[in-house]
């Protein structure tokens, strides 16, 4: 293969600016999630009963062409191995593997649901959309808070081990906390809120410590929520484009503000 | 019907400025929501054998007032077409249709629960309150929230995807998790904290995976909320119209401003 | 009741701030506490047998102590009218009479529990504690968030008619949707994410439409909390009391600010 | 012991800047992790009639570790006396007390998840990291913010209380609202939008009730997570740590501050 062929292939392949690539994108995107759907479809029984052959061979399209695409990619990238072993990599090659392996092993057809994973390149084709800003933005947000909820939520899981423990104790194994780590988990559904009911209190102290938890789970829900906002509210100015003024230098106006809030010098002159 | 007839029926119709204008609005929504409490109790089995042949007075009452009125709005626009095909024009007319239908089709009666849509009027008498500055700003907010909240829901979606396919092979179909679409729908409810019960992990893994998600779910809960808080918190001037400028009258600005970002004036001089 | 014995009582009964009339809310206080968990204890249908006879005597005590209370109170203001129709005085009343009237209707009895609305005196003692400059401004930011919340409580509640009524012919009366008062009351435990699991979705167009319903939930659950977030941001220099500047007037100064950031000159030099 | 030897004991055991001091509080977390798994481990009867002997072993060596680590402590502090009678001296003695009663009485042995109270000492250990910001920082907003919260959460108790006692009188014990108390039980799952979903409302009013004290949770949630969002942008300067003065190097000035709150030095002169 030529390198110019190369270049060109590379550009459709993992450019998204140019027109070629934006289209190949957006097809991509289409069979990806035309598979998704495909794999969720077939292990409906009553689908799988009426149109499983049909599924079965929409199931072989998709693996061959994500198997052409596969060959694709590595043949136009420069250092094939380095783009094989990366995250995108694998996933791309885990998508198109279990189906070849169904020849060989029953079971492995089952494993074709990886091919759900493949769903996150749908972050990829966000870059084409204008939602580019947000996307960037929100997850800017996130990593800046990634640290303090971290933090968080150890303390949180702590909490869930000791509250865990204590209702083993208390409600014991013929109410359903049959041994701790199924407490944990029961505290864990009562801390977030969620709440299955499969798992629930009988006694009264079980009841009076379970009311404990929730109260607690209410007040500390609140604390993710707070920091995520207070990182928002200080990524602010890079989220809602604020401006500075040419004269004082000071920052923070807002979007519409024509005159320096702080010194009344005009802002924008040349926009 | 005379251009003078018209614009008067209009007035009252659509206007909502004055007296009668805001008496028919009243009315009709007072109408609106009887008629969605007939429909609301006539569902109710013991309430329909009791009073039925009240209920059904009642309702052919209201779509007798309805026509009337949807024929009255069709005379008063101008255009009458441009009208019709509105949103609330096919409302309108879908709040009327199943009950003339139900004389051709037994089932069409059903069909007539189509009238709660016209609930949406709600926000049009909204106008009349004085809600009126508060809905329209909350919208505001909402509206430019809208496409970081798509993106976050995006997100959400395909990892309850992933989740539901995962959890799939693990659970598998003994333990309720009986078909890909099944488990995603598990995933949702567990994701925004809802947890029927109706569908739960049985297995120490799917217990394990179940937490992870759990935990997730309570740290990305914060994610929209810090979204429309901060969007909130920028349109916070205009919530709360802090400073008005002396000069060239102009409002929202910051509560430390001492320039008007509009003129450049001097702001609160004497204070 | 001579004028200045009547001016004394008042002080004890009605006052917070002086030393007795503190006693006496405390007092007070207790003394509601212990007579609401005696009804709590008493409806416990074990304790009701084995302490069933202390309990009706400790229901005496707190009655008759109740009603001297209440005679006190009646003779200690000088409008006893004015009190007696005011709601504190209704629901003073309405704590003793289910008592007395349980000597000629024997179901009276059990409408004692409304003494529990007595348990709101508490925000009253709380006037006493230091708590006194949270608890009013946290209800200020309430009270001016309030309208807010009712225009989002009234959309919320129009959206679950709406979804109530699309469910009720989705799933119909045979998966436990009844009815349509039924369905929205389902559509309000999944929106507000409680998820009882009582009634749930059972077939697939309904289980589509309630993730679609928990997932706008999860996304609005974010309204109240932005409102409320951004009305105490509002609120922020009267609960934190942070300074204002002599010499410019800048407001908005840290709690530990010694010179004004805007100005340059020092603050609090008399503090 | 001589002095010097207790001073170098002291500094590794307790201490957490030094090389040693570091190594010697991983390697306890390290234990004191694993050992809350062995317990953990126990409690699942499957994993005790296969494993059993191996985490009897386990639990023995924990235990002599945890024993010998309790007397290093005593030994190395002047006041052995005071540590003995600490939060942290207590829960230590409490580890290893549990296993050794176990010999005389034969129920100790399940007091042994008490050292699941261990794992409060990950936070000494997080000193040792770059969280140590982060986590003294959210504790500190937390700590700002626990009045605020204490009197909302007494609000949400006496509200539970009301709406129990109402939902008692409503629903009745044939619905499973047996007593008082397991209707605060209800309330409270309800108002933290949990749901368990094992008592549940049957009749209409209790529905119509339940309705209400959902919506109510849904809009009195935003409170406790607006006062942690404001505490945290009050606390935001810290927690972002702005501008640093040129003149007195104080930091935690404002974005906008333009001269220095402390000194009163202007702030960013070359900017």
């Amino acid at each position: 293969m030529t390198s110019r062929l190369r270049s060109h292939l590379h550009e459709i392949i993992f450019e998204a600016d140019t027109r070629s690539g934006k289209i190949f994108d957006i097809a991509l995107m289409i069979l990806i999630v035309a598979s998704v759907v495909a794999v969720m479809l077939e292990s409906v029984e009553k689908v799988r009963f009426a149109y499983g052959n049909y599924l079965r061979i929409a199931e072989w399209t998709f693996t061959v062409l994500f198997t052409i695409e596969y060959i694709l990619r590595l043949c136009s990238v420069r250092q094939p191995l380095r783009y094989a072993v990366s995250f995108f990599g694998l996933i791309d090659l885990l998508a198109v593997v279990p189906s070849y392996l169904s020849f060989f092993f029953s079971g492995a057809q089952s494993l074709i649901v990886i091919r759900a994973l493949r769903l996150l390149r749908v972050f990829r084709v966000l870059k084409l959309t204008r939602f580019v800003g947000e996307a960037s933005m929100l997850y800017a947000s996130l990593r800046a808070s990634v640290r303090k909820i971290t933090i968080f939520l150890g303390t949180v899981l702590a909490l869930a081990v000791i509250v865990g423990a204590a209702m083993y104790l208390i409600e014991g194994e013929k109410n359903g906390f049959s041994s701790i780590p199924q407490s944990v988990y029961w505290a864990i559904v009562t801390l977030t809120t969620v709440g299955y009911g499969d798992v629930a209190p009988q006694t009264i102290p079980g009841k009076m410590l379970a009311s404990l938890v929730m109260i607690m789970g209410y007040g500390i829900i609140a604390v993710p929520t707070g920091i995520v906002t207070v990182e928002m509210v200080q990524h602010r100015s890079s989220w809602f484009g604020t401006k500075a003024c040419p004269s004082c230098s000071s920052e923070g106006h807002d979007a519409d503000a024509r005159f320096c809030k702080n010194c009344g010098a005009a802002l924008d002159e040349e926009e």
